[in-house]
């Protein structure tokens, strides 16, 4: 891994909010891993998210790449058949990414394109997530703030 | 996760070897982690393979699902910047899966299509992969034989 992604290490926990055209707003709760593998130019990454009481809600699993100072990318996984292939820059400690291509499998709901921005500073992680999704145009849709445990 | 799913999950080791026109053949350790996450409908995918001395070569990660009694989906995540999404029948513990889409990351290396077949036998899990790459037809470029520990 780059020393350049090793601000991302760790296992992060915290709240988060959600918005959408097509559904109620909603918050829930979240951990997100980032971790390394010896010799390997990559971030893995690993999140979940519940309800307030605990209930699993979302997932998402993939790695982050910076292949080179200024540039970053990230492949997502995703439980309900979506996969997301980002592109985009790195500075310092914040991440700004966009979706180049997302796949579906036959039976997934409709995502179109996914913005991804996330920012560390010290131990807070923060992020924003703009989608467009089932005919809506790209907006936002979730936002966090994590505290590294 | 459907009741048919659950002859995947646990911790399976073991050991496989690759080929493809265009590298020298080649062994590898592997260990492969199914899992469930309460009321969901998939089942969680991490897999990492090092060479004979231990050594890191690939990894993946991603979620199985099976939306019907005879179908199963795939998603999944490279840190090569690849993600595939598969479709494919489940018949018992076989699962034939076909890559229905491929996405790269701007540096990735690039694979046109993926097969994957994948056997339980008891504690016995075998599974072949067959890939496009690189100009290269689908064809043959791995095999495992691994043990649920």
């Amino acid at each position: 891994m780059p020393d350049r992604l090793a601000f991302l290490l760790g296992t992060w926990r915290g709240t988060g909010r959600g918005d959408y055209p097509t559904i109620e707003p909603f918050e829930y709760r979240e951990e997100v891993v980032f971790g390394s593998v010896p010799t390997k130019p990559f971030v893995t990454y690993l999140q979940r998210t519940t309800d307030p009481d605990g209930a699993p809600l979302h997932a998402e699993s993939g790695y982050l790449r910076s292949p080179t100072e200024t540039t970053a990318e990230l492949v997502v996984a995703q439980p309900t058949g979506v996969a997301e292939v980002h592109a985009g820059t790195l500075a310092g400690t914040t991440l700004v990414l966009a979706s180049t291509g997302v796949l579906l499998t036959p039976t997934a709901k409709e995502v179109a394109a996914v913005g991804r921005r996330l920012e560390v500073t010290g131990d807070v992680l923060r992020y924003e997530l703009d989608m467009a999704a089932v005919g809506q145009d790209l907006q936002f849709h979730l936002e966090a703030e994590l505290t590294r445990v």
